[in-house]
């Protein structure tokens, strides 16, 4: 076990470039470094155990992201009044706080992603290779399956009866408004993820990488605050697959595809606007 | 494209000194150095791509600012009882928990103003010129018209049968009112950004850099919870703006006034605040 | 004038060892020093700009402290349903909020106390003049009145016929009840201040100054959270007086006491909870 | 008092390796040092006064804990509608906002537990001697039935009415449901209490010692808004000790069990979690 213990020392160093959310520290040298991309396959990722600890830390988070998220939806909607509980912005509070907590416990660990969309967005902007990008998007959506999955546990009929915390689009909106809903809101929370974890930004800004999680949360919260009439929010499709498998009724199969299609083009756009925009990559010269 | 490649380059810092929300970072020797003040013309800015990719960061940001906070005001307003809303006070945290989001975002890029009152007071006190001010504040307006469009986009008739937003002094209160509300709470922000990003202070106090988005973020967030119930709250002439033309009722633009001339008079008393009392800039000499 | 700009920029550095809140940043060497006490009486503040401009900034902040949290409150007690207002909670963040955002704002210029209590128990702790503590807990009081004054101008009946946001105990508690109730609050106050501020953990733990203003906010909000049922909250005898003398009827009066004598009470035994216990200072051979 | 004074100053450094919530300061070397193992029994703790100054620290943050947090529980369901109370998210925003200022205020000097189920975490990763666990979480039950009996002074009537605070399973649950929220909102707090105070990513990630109170206080917050309907929310059997001491009444105490054992477990799963799978400790060579 010689080799192994190696490399379980080693594998926290040796992707740490590439797991962005907060783990860059206050370096010594000021100077910016643009780091490399990461390739497409990596071998070497499959048999470091750093590799491995960073999914089942996606699935954990996951995991606890549903549970939290989902119980408090099922408290707020169970109740006749809305005034005896949490209320719809404890269940905004609810996702976004979860989001900040389990960013700032698993970021060193895997980069904190916690949702398939985030992960496409760097994969694009090739922060990670796309061996991990599939493992982690996997095992995001089996914790979310999970999680979903112990609430309904708790009271099976009261989950069925009350929509068991699945994205649908609301009445009054068409399905075009719930598709713009998902983009727009993606492109903010993975913007945000961009913006506070730019290798450029974190030479020049010390106080970047410090409070990176709390915007990141802060993201996730704001969008459910405006979109929660809308779709319920998704903006991941983890949570949104999550749900659904576990409630699984028709009308919130009919319109799963907006939950997907509409967090990838968002997560796309933002990582478009971030490399093009604000860094302006395809007009520099590479080294 | 030699020329413009190095100019991405350069951009970032030829221009850091002025844009100062946040990006002073721990420096190595504390003493304090007066930045030099912002010409009123400077025709090197015009042909900096940094120039304009801060506009674009403006107008993205203004726009998902006004998306985000009107769309989570049509969710309450359209409700006949708040409770099953998030409320009030959601709408605040939906203005306060925008502005810390994108000030962190944009704060590199644009030094983060999203507001055409900020970018007047910190040109009173000279922190960039007259061009970048005019541009910025012309940005900020487009893209808060453009995100009132799309809420709007989501549910034409709700929005219009509802306010859609826009700024009016409420019914009980004279325009007096509403415009001393308005001086007050613009002061307020004011205040906050020039104390969060004072050099002064940033040489003696190393943790205000680092949290400076965050008291920006509550700033708003607390005039909000104070002075909705006399004007909705502007303290943003581009949000009102914005607002008032997706909306286009007489009523809104009878007050509209009043969100231009109390922000601008409430940032210039903020800026006369901290550069005669706080800063004491009268009674120093020059060097 | 040369004497006077001198003392403007000599006057920032030579007092800032006894103006607490967050202004010790991370210090070269780690090791504790023991700041001197304050003497009772420093003749040379009296002719240093920044003693006079520390008085100002402590005026204004109670200014817009006051300004803005009874404004909260009149928003929320003139609505018959609660619901469609910001509510109790959203008053528990006015006044949190605003302390966070003013000691963050003031730290650096007058150690950002913003309340007599505070003021007092820093001075028992010899962490400022008898002279300084005098001078600001006039100027919070000056600051309060005003900042009331204004609120009750905006809609002096509606302000008469809602208690005006003085502090009164509630029907169902007893005067013991209420002054046991200021005692704690304002003992969690002040020993949130005294353990965010200690010099010694500054010098162990670099993390203490840069947070420093956000749980002392907290701290307010949390006091409110529990005690608004029983007193309204005071914790802080400027905002009583306020809000007493603006509104001056004699049933607010009659229990004014309370919310001088309890507030003091708690600061000095947070005081000596912090001098004794935290620090040992009693058992420690002075050098 | 030669002797005493000495330790005074010896041990607040002594046993700071042990005390970790926040204490690690930014190094000036990054590289990781493996902290040694807790002794079971370490006899040189009970003649120092920083052991002792620990677990009045330790009483004292659970007086106030249990007395900010029952009190404003006691405010918001002695009232008929909820509206006029700061509500049920109010409740969590109490427990969470709590530890987050406590945790801050103490973490330097007992390291800031506040909770019998962290303090028998973070023994079970040997953080801590069996000798200052037990001594801590016999300080923390003292001060939780110390303040929940002030709460209960104010008006006794109205306490024992209204259920008092005390945790029990709600009507609609098993015992089996309730045990299993204790457990899983446990493991939450006690995953984020040991990743955010890791060692070895203090060494790699310099801003996770500095804002690590706020995501501690977050899971409690998170926790609250989730299982607040189902068993009031344990995850500290001090607390539930404290509530149900001074309540007394027998359905109180039949389900009083499940507040220990769930907490318990949860965090013994919440350690094991970080040192196997985490920390990946047994499968390292040790030095």
């Amino acid at each position: 076990m010689e080799g192994k213990e190696e490399d379980v020392r080693l594998g926290a160093n040796r992707f740490s470039e590439r797991q962005p959310i907060g783990t860059a520290a206050q370096s010594q040298d000021k100077d910016y470094k643009e780091p490399p991309l990461a390739p497409l396959f990596e071998p070497g990722e499959l048999s470091s155990w750093s590799f491995y600890r960073a999914g089942i830390a996606e699935f954990t988070a996951t995991f606890l992201f549903l549970y939290i998220t989902i119980l408090t939806v099922m408290g707020v909607v169970e109740s006749n009044t809305k005034c005896s509980t949490v209320g719809i912005q404890g269940i905004a509070w609810a996702f976004g706080g979860m989001i900040f907590a389990l960013v700032y416990c698993t970021a060193g660990i895997s980069g904190g992603h916690i949702n398939p969309a985030v992960t496409f967005g760097l994969f694009l902007a090739r922060k990670l290779s796309l061996t991990r990008a599939l493992f982690y998007m996997v095992m995001q959506c089996l914790g979310a399956i999970c999680g979903a999955g112990v609430v309904k546990g708790f009271r099976k009929g009261l989950y069925e009866s009350n929509g068991g915390g699945a994205n649908v689009v609301a009445a009054g909106y068409t399905k075009g408004d719930g598709l713009g809903a998902e983009i727009v809101g993606t492109f903010i929370l993975v913007y945000t993820v961009f913006s506070a974890t730019d290798a450029k930004r974190n030479a020049r800004d010390s106080h970047v990488p410090i409070l990176a999680p709390l915007p990141i949360g802060f993201a996730v919260f704001l969008v459910h605050l405006a979109t929660i009439p809308i779709t319920g929010t998704g903006i991941n499709p983890a949570r949104s697959l999550g749900a659904a498998i576990i409630y699984n009724k028709d009308h919130a199969w009919d319109d799963h595809w907006i939950f997907w299609v509409g967090p990838f083009v968002g997560a796309a756009l933002a990582a478009m606007y971030h490399q093009i925009v604000i860094r302006a990559i395809p007009f520099k010269s590479r080294p």
